[in-house]
């Protein structure tokens, strides 16, 4: 029996993804929603910053050249941040500032309080001071025109107040894509709300995968539909179909004739980009495209449909949102013992990492069957063996995919 | 002028922080909204997992002891996922099975469908089978009341799917903090909003503090109060002290005259932990609590805000959603040029990294102005220098506290 059309190999598979993988439109998003998406735009400096010469301190503003240790200055006025002295320092006066405030005109230096006699009507000076003494320079930080961030940049936290130093209350980022995750099949029970009845088990992939969603940055949600019900699968394909930029779904993607998602999704418009990828765990796995929206039928077990998603969906996702770091990080890892891949195709294999003088030392964590899902909640990253070669000897290198960075460090 | 009390060093201060740092209340949280909290109690498989022997593919059920190549076989059944078949295989037959379908009484072997002559009313065996074969047996990945995630685990996506198929619809999590990121002083302009006017900047601070807590895991928002007028001030110091679990002011905390922050909140009854810190950028760190609530000072320049907050504020986030890991990762670094460190108190300076042969290569990002934000989107590491030293030797090694791990890979 013919199943695939034509398989297609792992690289060749994810080549194909990526290239069909387009930025989602810009939006000026509020500065504080910005976080952790990327400019699509350089950002310029549009004042100088700081605005205006300023105190770094709070203490008096003089003039260095009357700055003599034990000399007594009267305190002519004062300068809190936000409200510039009205008078201006003469010789051997003072303004009292605070740190933030604007330089008084005549000033060139701002003693501490520290090294005064303290906050009065005068005070008498302690250490003398140098011209420039704990003023901060307009401009110092930005000259208005200035390039203070590049097209291409993860807004952090750091980003975001650079642009509010900027006046920037808005940023114009990639906009999140929507992801909508199709529940199926009869046999699935939702967590939490009765126990099972025989043949039935409880629904995990889709909150799975709504999770690595999230965890790549996309807004996410479920949609259910009963799978053996023609109609209803129909119905609830075309709403996402309508309303996500990737529909994501789990089973009903192999070759069983009760697997309808896959006529349905044709029957839809949906062009298909591949079909059954030589790679393990995920041979069924389906990539299709209708218009800007993209699906993805992922495997129905657990671990093949939760590695497919980082290794496909994921970087679909990361480059819709302009991301160029779009692949999971990749390092080279050593096996202590052989390990055997008789598939005939490219094994991800889970594996735990150790880091050890020569490097990075991986185990397999156990028994790699796809629906171990507890096997994921071990695995660091997924090495990669095959598929030219039969296994990797102990001691030879190989090419890991790292999964958990927060692991590694 | 005597100013701080008594300045502690910067190892006391963070140790003050973590020790007077409590875990919040756990609750069961919605699986899909407990990514990134930490679990509170172990978990235990309620049903085996899977809950029955199942087929990993789609085929015929069979006895392998009759599986001869080249055999024809009658389909007496079917047995899709969610339903079981009603008879049981007999000598000779087969029931048609999908992948997730339940193994029929008698059969012992699933053979794939690509290994026969197709779908049908009956088919031919191309491929031998073995007892065992394409059967994923009950409670392979968890057996009833086994251990199947531990306390303390930090719940991503691989988690959720195994505590999806468990059943579990809710987790037992340390919920979020909420942050209340206090806005304070009348020179602060919202950014977007207009011009600036002489002696005015755009609030970058609080936009800062508010990424910072989300990015740590935090439910954060800001609360504006004009700090120079004291009854507005106060009002909204104790309305966030009512609300949040933590709250972050910057600014006011300093040694002026108008700053009336530290004042109102040892007024409202919060007890000093501690002011002042033997550490650049941050000497004037307050850090105090009041009940449960648990109050930080940072300064109001805005690298020594941000700086503050990722060493003592994120730790204290992290402890109190029971994070094991509360502390950014620490790396040794050494430094290509001698580095002087003239401040008499520890410097957290900020680096760029460069991964080399001998190890991580720290350069300084230039300038370590307390108010240059440019600084801090080049910066990767926080290098500890001194306070014993006066400095680093080129070649040596430095302690260095990563805050962007994503780039170290």
């Amino acid at each position: 029996m013919q199943l695939f059309e034509k398989l297609i190999e792992y690289p060749d598979a994810e080549r194909r993804v990526l290239d069909s993988t387009y930025q989602l439109p810009v939006e000026e998003t509020p500065l504080g929603e910005a976080l952790g998406l990327v400019l699509a735009r350089d950002l310029r400096a549009t004042v100088d910053s700081p605005p205006f010469d300023n105190s770094a301190v709070d203490g008096y503003a003089v003039r260095s050249a009357d700055a003599e240790v034990g000399r007594t200055f009267p305190v002519v006025d004062e300068a809190p941040a936000g409200r510039p002295a009205q008078k201006s320092v003469g010789e051997g006066e003072a303004i009292k500032i605070f740190t933030g405030g604007v330089i008084p005109d005549g000033a060139d230096a701002v003693v501490m309080v520290e090294n005064t006699s303290g906050w009065g009507e005068s005070f008498e000076l302690k250490k003398a001071a140098s011209p420039g003494q704990n003023i901060r320079d307009a401009g110092q930080d930005a000259r208005t025109g200035s390039e203070i961030l590049r097209a291409g940049t993860e807004v952090g936290a750091p980003e975001i107040a650079l642009a509010a130093t900027q006046g920037y209350g808005t940023l114009p980022v990639y906009r999140r894509p929507k992801v909508v995750v199709l529940s199926t099949g009869t046999e699935l029970v939702e967590p939490g709300t009765r126990d099972l009845a025989p043949g039935e088990i409880f629904d995990s992939n889709s909150y799975a995968i709504v999770a690595q969603s999230r965890e790549a940055g996309a807004d996410a949600s479920r949609l259910y539909a009963a799978s053996d019900d023609a109609q209803t699968l129909r119905a609830a394909i075309e709403e996402a179909l309508e309303t996500a930029d990737v529909v994501v779904t789990s089973g009903g993607v192999s070759v069983g004739e009760k697997d309808l998602v896959k006529s349905t999704l044709l029957d839809l418009g949906v062009e298909q980009v591949f079909w059954g990828v030589k790679f393990k765990p995920g041979k069924p796995l389906f990539y299709g495209k209708r218009d800007e929206t993209r699906f993805f039928g992922l495997p129905g077990n657990p671990v093949s449909a939760m590695v497919c998603f980082d290794l496909f969906v994921r970087p679909a996702l990361m480059g819709m949102m302009g991301r160029e770091d779009r692949k999971r990080p990749r390092i080279r890892v050593y096996f202590e013992e052989d390990v055997v891949n008789k598939f005939g195709r490219m094994h991800a294999m889970r594996v735990s990492l150790r880091k050890t003088e020569k490097g990075w030392l991986a185990s397999s964590v156990g028994a790699q069957g796809s629906g171990l899902v507890s096997s994921l909640t071990r695995a660091d990253a997924l090495a990669l063996i095959g598929p030219e070669s039969e296994g990797v000897r102990a001691g030879e290198p190989a090419e890991a995919i790292v999964l958990r960075e927060e692991r590694l460090l």
